[in-house]
């Protein structure tokens, strides 16, 4: 299986940091996405929003979207388990993961986007063009830092976000705290659930992925 | 099992048509969204983002997020099969119904809430007031526009959106569009095969569940 790939993009990571603590290697492919090649036709043809990752199967089917792409290597490689272990802890894990993504991935992509120089012109991902709207930056800021004071909550009493166990959550919740600290949205210094799972999660050796 | 439900709002309509089409009842609480009922210290104790669907197990569990409540009814009445009978099919209807949430659901929440003039200092779900940003509700309607047209392309040649079989990618679908018209956001004339699983899917009894 090919991943196509960006090493400097949260999207892709989350499926590094999965297919890591499974011991999966996948074939990485690279992406220039500063130099635009997800908009060349070699790629639409892998994956026609021109965005990464995309995971190729051995019979050239194309897998885009995170949670599709983490599901079927669940499918495929089912331990360690990352998904939940029964159906309350599946819903679990998925609602944690839709929850981090939304008001918190989601967030510092507005914040990081319609405020970078260099994408001017491109504030969403896609082929279409869509100019930056200064004030989605500013409520990407301050949603984040919300979504780190609700994490927090959610980590008080709990070793992992889902439950129990390490899961897909963890992995979404590592890859959007440490963006929020690329962009300088800090992690808040009485956040300590946040903090002593945080220490945890980022020395799994998955996270250098 | 309980569905904490709103007549007129389109994610708790994506469970409802997925537990219609399973043959599930749910006892339906109404939440009275209108009049800010979903603020209401009850309710945050049931969904405390303060959005419907929340799905409350016999045990008191509460499941939010469409994707995790719906895969949680899928373990628990699997047929008829909603989310793919394959590793891949399953892969598949993941991606596109992440990709129909994303670029289709969301674009025509941002081009609703962001428009409403019941919603000036809601231009989002959940606790926390963000005011309205009248250029997010102009790029969502171009976004929802131009995904009507990827839907088309995707139909071309397909009965369903994720595959051979209807699922739950279909159904987010189905609402989106649906939500779209509502807001006069037209499915394109010339969007042929669009217009024809319209027509196919709009008339399934789950529809007006």
């Amino acid at each position: 299986m090919r991943l196509y790939d960006c090493e400097t993009a949260p999207s892709p990571r989350r499926v590094r940091i999965f297919a890591a603590e499974k011991g999966i290697e996948l074939e990485r492919v690279p992406v220039d996405l500063a130099g635009g090649e997800q908009f060349s036709d070699e790629y639409r043809a892998v994956n026609p929003d021109c965005v990464v990752p995309t995971l190729e199967l051995e019979d050239g089917t194309c897998i885009g979207e995170v949670v599709a792409i983490c599901q079927y290597l669940e499918e495929v490689y089912p331990e360690p388990n990352l998904l939940g272990r029964t159906p309350a802890e599946r819903a679990s894990t998925q609602m944690w993961n839709a929850k981090v993504e939304q008001q918190g991935l989601w967030a510092t992509a507005d914040a990081f986007r319609n405020a970078a120089k260099g994408l001017k012109g491109r504030a969403l991902p896609g082929p279409d063009a869509y100019e930056q709207i200064p004030e989605l930056a500013v409520r990407g800021r301050a949603r984040a830092a919300s979504f780190l004071e609700k994490l927090d909550r959610q980590l008080d009493g709990r070793e992992f976000i889902a439950g129990a166990l390490y899961s897909m959550a963890d992995i979404t919740a590592l890859v959007f705290v440490q963006f929020a600290q690329r962009l300088k949205i800090a992690t808040p210094e009485n956040a300590t659930n946040l903090q002593r799972w945080l220490e945890a999660v980022a020395v799994r050796p998955s996270s250098n992925a």
